[in-house]
């Protein structure tokens, strides 16, 4: 189960891209585990990794072959996050990777491996090679629907968001799958997402709208405030399609239709979260600046007590208080602080609104999707950003590893 | 229940000092709630408050009251935290204050309050002083140990912890007592300590004593990462028994007796953290500075995923070693990088230690008592922490206000 409708939308073909899943065996049997994408020979990758100190084997080599030529393919696995594996697992995750490119006929370093699943455990490479003539058989464009099943770990659902704009008559799709629900059993650490268009991008142009887009969306997001060590979102431009660039009419298009489906997968992910029962949107007003909104929006989503009385549907505003309080801004004036749960006024001049009526509180926890709106009244920044709620199933799904 | 045992010492009576306790029935019938200590009026008084920018009506009070005059008694109400409640809760802190001092005939300054207990509800003035007669007639030396259950709220166990030495022949004994449980159901947010020395301490030295003890000891524990409106530590000489400076030969004894009784206190807050099942030691060690190593505890303290998997005994050094990674440090060198669990070797130059077997993690994650110790390798500074695990209890007990 879910907190609220996660979006699963029809993903149409693209031009130039091909995508294939298949069951390997990595880590269980009879599960989709194993997605190729064959991105062409004209497409253009923009990526964004975990700032992890400890990224994975996949990441640090996904890293260096970006920097050394034109992806011409991706390669994910679940089952087995190949972190913690040291210069084993990155020997590995290059074997795998030369593997698929001698299937292609690419160099290996034209292959970006991404692995999640389990810490520690090293990477099945055999079952893995053994899977790609098949991965490679399934190659199609209409496989996206497939690959969306196929990246997920213990997510309780796919998610899939497609949007497409118009260019000179002409249709240019972005398509995204992701795959989150946090760090989770057994220690099925990443978030990844994978997003195509099917348009001729310059890979600066790309970088720069894919991080612009993340800014907005993935790093928006959190369930538990941990990071991953394999966190990664891929962007690629299949290179088959209208040019577009920054100067292009229909770049605003472009960039608006990417940020929405990041921002779908962003929130898809945190409504999927372990346990999540309800999805808040933590929305911080009247800050100084962008940084010290975020502070406060932080606090409060990062905060245990403010989480399990969500999920209690428990118009707790002590709670909310208290972790306004204690985000480490600077003269923060109490008086001017005001706090809404939802459209109810609960805290005026630093307390309890004297209007505030306990049922109206209530009234809003009652629902799935939740916003509380701090002012802080120190300037015009703001910031929005998205959680759920801390309840049982948090803790049974991450304790109950080997028991 | 509690991890471990908690510290509950015969409490000697201090030379100078006296407490009451008394039901006032502020929140529930049959329950101390209400203590009263005479500190006479030689005594000198230091304290440390919340750093929460959101202080509570009594912490408000309590530090004006000290900036203003020699404390002459302290006033410590359960079952409302007087918290969130504007101009109002301040004067409804002075008036408690106020009726105190008129029976102990002292200036209404003179009084400090403390208050923990259900965040946003007016503090019942009348209850409180109606209660006030018979906590001062309670007044007697030996009155410590009925104090340490009067200031509990949803502690499972009280706490209270006694040191003596030897200063010229003459017995010299440092009591405390506390509570905490973290910010708990509903809402009784406060770590409050109050610890008394019966000797004759100059009020700048005996700042100093707390500041070293607390840093030490209260500022060293997390259960949750969250803290209150209300949290205080306030330490007494009560003026009657020698005169110790710094200068003075049993000055170290008593700073060793002080920092025990902050140190045991503090431990037992966290074995009685809300559903705590493990009591956790966090070492992290060849640091650069102790603000580094600090940083990384810090992470590794605040995981929800570390904090479960302790739960359920799991050695999963693979969520230790990503909060490693995420603690932000810049330039670390993941090769560097060794975590021991207990006595186990785990991780070495940033992988899974060769020799490590499960069943030697599994012996010691099986304990009540288990430090993780990290290694940074990168120079000489160290910290260590203790926090406990995160079960199921915790967001039953957090969630379930209300319901």
């Amino acid at each position: 189960m879910a907190a609220g409708t996660l979006p699963f939308d029809p993903m149409p073909p693209l031009r130039g891209i091909r995508v294939g899943t298949v069951q390997a065996g990595i880590r269980k049997a009879n599960r989709r585990d194993l997605v190729v994408f064959d991105l062409g020979p004209a497409a253009t990758t923009a990526a964004v990794f975990t700032r992890n100190a400890f990224c994975a084997a996949p990441v640090i080599v996904a890293r260096a072959h970006l920097g050394a030529m034109r992806p011409r393919a991706l390669l994910i696995n679940t089952g087995n996050a190949n972190a913690g594996t040291g210069a084993v697992g990155e020997a590995a995750a290059r074997a795998c990777c030369a593997a698929l490119a001698e299937r292609l006929g690419c160099a290996p370093e034209a292959v970006l491996p991404f692995s999640t699943g389990v810490i520690g455990e090293p990477l099945p490479v055999d079952r893995l090679t053994a899977a790609l003539p098949g991965a490679v058989a399934a190659l199609a464009p209409d496989g996206w629907a497939d690959a969306a099943w196929g990246i997920l770990t213990t997510d309780t659902q796919p998610k899939a968001v497609s949007r497409s704009f118009e260019r000179d008559g002409q249709t240019v799709t972005v398509n995204g799958i992701a795959k989150g629900a946090c760090m989770i059993r057994p220690d099925m650490a990443t978030m990844l997402a994978f997003v195509a268009v099917d348009a001729v991008i310059d890979p600066a142009d790309l970088q720069g709208a894919l991080e612009a887009a993340v800014a907005g969306s993935f790093n928006r997001i959190t369930v538990d405030g941990d990071t991953s060590t394999n966190d990664a979102c891929c962007l690629v431009a299949t290179g088959d399609g209208p040019r577009l660039t920054p100067d292009d009419p229909a770049w605003p298009a472009f960039r608006a239709a990417l940020d929405e489906v990041c921002l779908q997968l962003a929130q898809a992910i945190v409504r999927d979260g372990e346990g999540a029962t309800k999805f808040i949107t933590v929305a911080v007003d009247r800050a100084r600046d962008a940084a010290e909104a975020r502070q406060v929006a932080d606090a409060i989503a990062h905060s245990p007590l403010v989480k399990t009385a969500f999920f209690a549907s428990d118009p707790n505003w002590g709670r909310i208080l208290a972790a306004v309080g204690r985000a480490g801004l600077t003269e923060l004036d109490l008086a001017g602080v005001e706090i809404d749960l939802g459209e109810v006024s609960v805290v005026r001049a630093g307390g309890l609104d004297p209007a505030y009526r306990e049922a109206d509180g209530q009234r809003v926890m009652a629902g799935t999707d939740i916003t509380i709106t701090v002012r802080l009244g120190r300037g015009a920044a703001g910031v929005r950003i998205w959680t759920c709620d801390l309840g049982h199933d948090y803790v049974r799904i991450n304790a109950e590893y080997r028991t």
